[in-house]
């Protein structure tokens, strides 16, 4: 709640909204109603929200995908993104990294008593604009209310369901030998971003998180025909969390390039000062995409096509080791075993 | 986490689990990986999460309800239930109450910093009696963790995804003049419940909570041909917000009998002594249905066959009116208007 901006706001800020959250918010009462008829339901207007009911009707017409993020990080509002475009593209991106394209979202919020409603209104404005951009609705959403000094002003959980592209069956296990690794961009932005936007580290001019949607560039290797084996979005944990994990559950051995790993110098600046391996660090807007050795070449093309996935490109290969490890040749020619974080480094960043 | 369960258990207690959360099981590395393994998974067990990929490929076949609640009941435990069968059969209810069936759930928790393992161990084998006991599959989640002092050793969000009974179309404009409304039972528990396990009120012998999963019967009507109009389950704010929602959202007058709505003796007494109206108090597995009059007693008759909606009982009528109002003839004769609670009675009761 004392995550006041000091940037460049994300989106539009609403017109003037006064006042607090209170408990009778929470309520389920004419407190409650008032505030999501006035703040909320204008914001993310469709005709399954206009409804009313206790779940929307969607039509999905065929094989879905279904996801769940909760999204608690802190402060609310950090450079490139806020808590509620983060919660929107968060699960937008966990739907495409199924192979399914997103199309309705549900938003149950815990907000903190005191919490200005100016700031939930801007999040909530923040949500729906994200939204509009990947074509997905709010259909459905929930609204709770927990005293003050719990929640940090408020924590927001979005579920999402995609249609499933058709023929798309991407999972660890479709792993191959030979198979191509691809990075969509450079690593490290979103925990750093926030990272510094918490504890006012004074950085100069550090890049922005890379919050951002990623549906129209993943689903596009789709399109495209490129035999897409899996697709997994480095967010907590980073791109070493997200290989570790394929590869423990493929059982496959992965092999990367350090050379080939794209990192910003403002971002691997801060990451040594602050001790960081940037492998480590989180990402919202990036995806590791395996696919067929002799797509691969293809795909980065597809990929670049795209704004959020210009610079994608290849750092590995799947080797044909049955360890489930991952390896990196470093920049300075060895190699070594890359693992998940054993401890925490940079908590509540998502 | 205070919320030292003293009372029968809702659900067998997990063999010993020791530890605490910490912060590192909710950063994306190696102990949030164990976490989930060791205590989620086990008790959730199905084909779609052990992908263990970002989201669960669903195949809905059909028009799908999808609905969302997050729960920050306070305790943790109470009589008759806990919050995890609380997260379970709230989601369940409410796809229910769009004439769906639930099949599909996913569980987004945010643990605080502190938590005994223990208690994490039982919730969640209280979700997964609870998804057993209606035929539903928690597919897919998600877990945070925030730092001590924050989430009252945990929140939950479920959301759920539930095929539509062919022709189902219910809501609230879909109430029609002359249009019985039949509740499923005596109200007022869970809140009570709730309330008293809060704060040690020392009432002796109260009943439970009615937390239970209501698809089985809700969907009865629908199967036997009941034309029902509209379902909602008269969770926080009471019958008498369920129902001031439904006139305001249908511009129907309503009006029911207060002779006719059931409450138990010692709810009665309790709210009287705390000074609560029970139209006003949370119910976890109760509903409201609104049926063709012609169709009525053949409503009650059906869900009677139900367990969970035995004393169902007609409480009154859709008017002829279009003020959007509910009133009540009061059982010393006189009539009032029922109104949604205004500021705050119960928080954190789901």
């Amino acid at each position: 709640m004392n995550d006041k901006p000091v940037f460049a706001p994300s989106c539009p800020l609403p017109a003037t909204v006064e006042g607090r959250v209170e408990l009778a918010h929470g309520g389920g009462g004419r407190a409650m109603a008032r505030l999501i008829e006035s703040l909320i339901l204008p914001a993310f207007d469709n005709p399954a929200l206009r409804r009313r009911h206790d779940g929307a009707a969607i039509d999905t017409g065929g094989p879905c995908a279904f996801s769940t993020d909760s999204y608690v990080v802190r402060p609310l509002f950090f450079p490139g993104g806020d808590i509620g475009s983060l919660a929107v593209n968060g699960t937008v991106n966990d739907l495409a990294m199924c192979g399914a394209r997103p199309l309705w979202l549900s938003a149950g919020f815990i907000l903190e008593e005191g919490l200005p409603l100016a700031d939930l209104a801007r999040v909530v404005a923040s949500m729906a604009q994200a939204a509009a951009s990947t074509g997905v609705a709010i259909v459905t959403g929930d609204l709770k209310v927990v005293e003050r000094g719990k929640a940090d002003g408020m924590y927001i959980n979005t579920s999402g369901v995609g249609r499933l592209m058709p023929g798309a069956d991407l999972h660890p296990r479709a792993v191959q030998p030979g198979d191509a690794i691809i990075l969509s961009g450079d690593i490290g932005r979103h925990g750093i971003a926030v990272m510094a936007a918490r504890e006012s580290l004074g950085f100069e001019s550090l890049p922005e998180s890379d919050c951002a949607p990623m549906a129209d560039a993943a689903l596009a290797l789709l399109e495209a025909g490129i035999r897409v084996r899996c697709l997994r979005d480095p967010t907590r944990g980073g791109v070493a969390s997200a290989l570790v994990e394929i590869a423990e559950a493929s059982g496959r051995s992965l092999a990367i390039d350090e050379r080939a790993v794209p990192v910003l110098p403002e971002i691997s600046a801060a990451c040594e000062l602050l001790g960081f391996d940037p492998l480590h660090v989180a990402n919202e807007g990036r995806f590791l995409a395996f696919v067929a050795a002799a797509d691969a070449e293809r795909a980065v093309e597809v990929l670049r096509a795209h704004e959020v996935s210009k610079d994608a490109v290849r750092i590995g290969s799947v080797g044909p080791g049955r360890d489930g490890r991952v390896t990196m040749r470093t920049a300075i020619g060895g190699n070594r075993i890359v693992d998940m974080l054993s401890g925490e480094q940079l908590p509540r960043i998502c």
